[in-house]
C-alpha cells in the first residue's frame, strides 16, 4: 500500500486518538519503556548491524556516534517516558470560557493537532522520543527514519507499536515508512497529514521545506549572534563568548558571529582574539576587524560580511559595529532568528536589544546555549522552531496541540440576533 | 521599486513598529478614524468612481453590494476602530516566567509576527479593518485590495498611512500593492513576509495557498454539516437547519449538507424536506433519501455524496446515516474542518461529536451561523481559519502575536551546568 492510501486509514483512526483517555495514553507510555527494557539485546543487535554496515560505509565518525543505541541512550530514553508519564495532560484544558446568552455556552479547548510526520536522520533515540510526545498529546505520527539505522529503527518501532495496540490505542495510531522514496511520497500529503517535524541536517530540512506544502515546524540553520556594547563587562563577554563557541560546535545555538562594538573595539578585540584562538577556534573577520587582531598576533582570514556562515565547526565570524542599532540591523538581515545575545551593563542598550532583535531567543548577558528544551525547564522537546507562526523556540508537547471551539445550545440560532429580538450577553464563566 | 525591494526595506522598520508604545499605536488608530471622517467626501467621490466602472463592467449585484463604500461603512469602520483601541495591549504580555537559576531569569513575552500580507477581492472595508488589526499587534503590513475598488482603496490607504506617519509610526509600516501582477510577486516574499492573510472566494483563497511558501491564514471552503441524531429534539432541529441553511447563504458557516439518522428518516426528513423547500432552498440528496422526500412530495435532485458541495446559495444536500460514528467519518472525510454541528439530546452521541469531529467548531444544538469573530464576543477579525496550525476558527488579535524567549542572566555559560559545577534551579516566579 503506498503511504498516501496508509496515512488515509490512519486520518480514520485519528478521531480515536483524539478522544482517548490520559489513562490510556499514559499506560501506553509505560508499556512502552516496559516492553524497551524487556528487549534491550534485541535493539543493541539491531544497533550493531546498523554500526557494522556505516563502518564498511566508512561513515564519519561523528556520525557513527550519533547512530549507536547502546545501554546509556536506553536509559536516557527510558527517562524521558518517565518524564513524559508525569507530565499534566495536554488535551482538553479549558483555555477560554463564554456564555453568549442564556443557555448558549462557549468552550475553546485544547485537542491534539492531527497527523505529524517525522522525518529524521540517523539518531535512533529521536524515534523514541517523538514517537512517545506524540502519543502522550494524541497524535498520530508517521515515523521515516534514516536508512544508517533502518535496523534499529525498524526493531524500536515494532517494539512501541506493539506496546500501544497492547495498551488499547488505534492500530494505526503509529505508521513507520521504510523506503527513501517515501519521504517524497510523504511530502504531497498535505490533504491528511497536518505537520511535519524535520530532525537532521541544514541541507535535509531546507529541503523538506522547500519541497511540500505541509506546515513544517524545525529550523533549518542556527546562525546565532553575539553582540559587545561598549558598556560591555569584559569578564562576563569572554567566558559566554567561549562558552557559546566551544562548548558544542554542533549544535545550532553555538554562537557563529561576534560583533563588536567600534568604540571598545582595540580594547576588547585583540583580548577576545586571543581566548578564542587558545581554545583553538579559527577566526574569519570583515577587514577592519582583522587588522586589530593581527596587530596583536592572533591569526586572522579576512572576509566579507556577506561570507559570514554557520561553521558548527571550531571556528567563528568578527565584524565590527558603531553601536546597538547596527548590531541589531546586522543581526535581523543576516541572522537565521534562532537566538542571539548581547553584552552589556547598560540598560538602555539591552532593553533596545530585546525587544527589536526579531529572534525566537533574545539573551542579555548570557551563552546561547541556554537555547533548549530541558535547560528551559521544558523535558521533552520536539525540536527548536524558528518560525513565528504556531511554536517559537524550543517546543516541547505544547507545540503538538491546537484548540478547537465547542460551542453548546439549546436550539439557538443567528436569526433571533440578526432580528434584535435576542441579544449576545458575553459573560466569560 | 519592486515588491519585494519594497518589503525588504519594510523589515528594516518591523523593529521599530514592534517596540512601539500602546499609546503611540492607539494615537494612530485615533487619527485614523479622526481622518477618514474628516475625509468622507473625498472616500464617497473615489466609491462613486469604482462603483460607476463596476456599473460598466456589469459587476453581479450581490458584488456591487460588497463594493460600495457609503456613510454606513465608514460608521462601522470607525465603530470598529473605537472598539480596536479600548482593547489591552496584545504585546508585551508575559506568558512563562521562570527562574532558571540563580540571576539568570527566563520569560516568554508577546510580540508582532513581523510582515504580514493582506490579500482580499472586493470590499473596501476589510482594508480599513485589517490594516488596524495590525497597527494595534504591532505589525507591518502589505496590502493589496481587488482592481475593482482601486480608487476606494487608493483613497482610504493614503488616510490610513498619513495619519500613521502623523501619530510617529514607521513609514514603511505600511505599503499599498495596486498592480495585480504585484500578488504573485507578494507570493514569492516568503524571505521577508511572515504570514499572508487572503479574503475572497474559494477559487482566489485556494490560488494563494497553492502558490506561496509562506504560511497562510485563513479558510477556501466552508463545507459545514448539521448532524440530525436519532434522539433529536425536531423542534429545535427544524429551526436550526433553516437558519444555517438560509440566514445569509453567501456566508462561510452556512450548512451546506444535513446528515440525518436512518431511525428517524422517516419521521423527521419529510418535515425537513417540507420546511426547506417551502424557504426556497432546492434539495440534492443521495437516492435513499431522495426517495423518502419524493414520497412526501417534495421536489428533490438524485446525486453522489461525492457530489455533495459548497452550494452558497439556496441548495442543500441531504444523505442518511446509521449513526453517530457515520455522521463523524463522513464529516471528517468530506468536510472542510470549518464548523459542524450535531442536534441531539443524547449525551453519548453529543460528547462523541464534540471530541471526534476535527473542526475548528463543533456545535450541539445550534445553528452553524454562530460561528464568527463578533458572535464569540471577540471584536474585530481577522479571518476564519481552518489551519490547526497557529490560529483556528474566527481569529482576532490574538493570532497576529507570536511570542519570544528573552533570557536575562549575569554572564551564565552552560559549561557550568554541563560540568556539574552548578545546577539548574527552574523555579516559576
Amino acid at each position: 500500500m503506498s503511504i498516501q492510501s496508509e496515512v488515509r486509514l490512519m486520518k480514520k483512526d485519528a478521531p480515536f486518538m483524539a478522544a482517548s483517555s490520559l489513562e490510556k495514553r499514559n499506560n501506553a507510555l509505560r508499556k512502552i519503556k516496559e516492553n524497551l527494557i524487556a528487549n534491550a539485546e534485541e535493539i543493541f543487535e539491531a544497533n550493531k548491524k546498523d554500526m557494522e554496515a556505516a563502518e564498511e560505509n566508512k561513515i564519519a565518525p561523528s556520525v557513527m556516534k550519533r547512530l549507536k543505541f547502546d545501554q546509556g541512550k536506553l536509559d536516557d530514553v527510558c527517562a524521558g517516558i518517565d518524564q513524559l508519564v508525569s507530565l499534566p495532560d495536554p488535551l482538553g484544558k479549558i483555555t477560554l470560557a463564554r456564555t453568549l446568552d442564556d443557555g448558549l455556552n462557549l468552550y475553546r479547548v485544547t485537542c491534539p493537532i492531527g497527523i505529524i510526520g517525522v522525518i529524521f536522520e540517523a539518531r535512533p533515540d529521536a524515534l523514541v522520543q517523538i514517537s512517545t510526545l506524540c502519543i502522550k498529546s494524541g497524535n498520530c505520527a508517521v515515523l521515516k527514519g534514516g536508512k544508517e539505522t533502518a535496523e534499529t529503527n525498524r526493531t524500536l518501532f515494532n517494539i512501541i507499536h506493539e506496546s500501544i495496540v497492547e495498551a488499547g490505542l488505534p492500530e494505526r495510531a503509529l505508521l513507520q515508512a521504510q523506503q527513501h522514496s517515501e519521504i517524497d511520497e510523504l511530502l504531497l500529503c498535505h490533504d491528511c497529514v497536518d505537520l511535519l517535524i524535520p530532525r537532521g541536517s541544514n541541507a535535509f530540512v531546507q529541503y523538506i521545506m522547500n519541497n511540500t506544502k505541509i506546515p513544517v515546524m524545525g529550523h533549518a540553520d542556527g546562525l546565532c549572534h553575539i553582540y559587545v556594547d561598549s558598556e560591555a563587562d569584559f569578564e562576563k563577554a569572554i567566558p559566554v563568548i567561549i562558552d557559546a563557541k566551544t562548548q558544542y560546535t554542533a549544535a545550532c545555538n553555538a554562537v557563529e558571529t561576534l560583533l563588536i562594538n567600534r568604540n571598545i573595539a582595540k580594547e576588547f578585540l585583540p583580548m577576545a582574539a586571543k581566548a578564542l584562538s587558545d581554545a583553538g577556534v579559527k577566526l574569519f573577520a570583515t577587514e577592519e576587524a582583522a587588522e586589530i587582531i593581527r596587530e596583536n598576533g592572533t591569526e586572522v582570514k579576512s572576509v566579507d560580511e556577506q561570507d559570514f556562515k554557520e561553521y558548527l565547526d571550531m571556528a567563528i565570524s568578527i565584524k565590527l559595529v558603531g553601536n546597538v542599532d547596527e548590531a541589531i540591523d546586522h543581526i535581523n538581515r543576516y541572522g537565521s532568528h534562532h537566538t542571539d545575545s548581547i553584552i552589556t551593563e547598560n540598560n538602555e542598550a539591552g532593553k533596545k536589544f530585546m525587544n527589536m532583535v526579531d529572534s525566537a531567543g533574545v539573551y542579555w548577558n548570557c551563552s546561547t546555549r541556554f537555547a533548549d528544551g530541558f535547560r528551559y525547564g521544558f523535558g521533552a522537546e520536539v525540536g527548536i522552531s524558528t518560525g513565528k507562526i504556531h511554536a517559537r523556540g524550543p517546543v516541547g508537547l505544547e507545540g503538538l496541540v491546537t484548540y478547537k471551539y465547542k460551542l453548546f445550545g439549546k436550539g439557538h440560532i443567528v436569526g433571533d440576533y440578526a432580528s434584535g429580538k435576542k441579544h449576545f450577553k458575553f459573560k466569560d464563566i
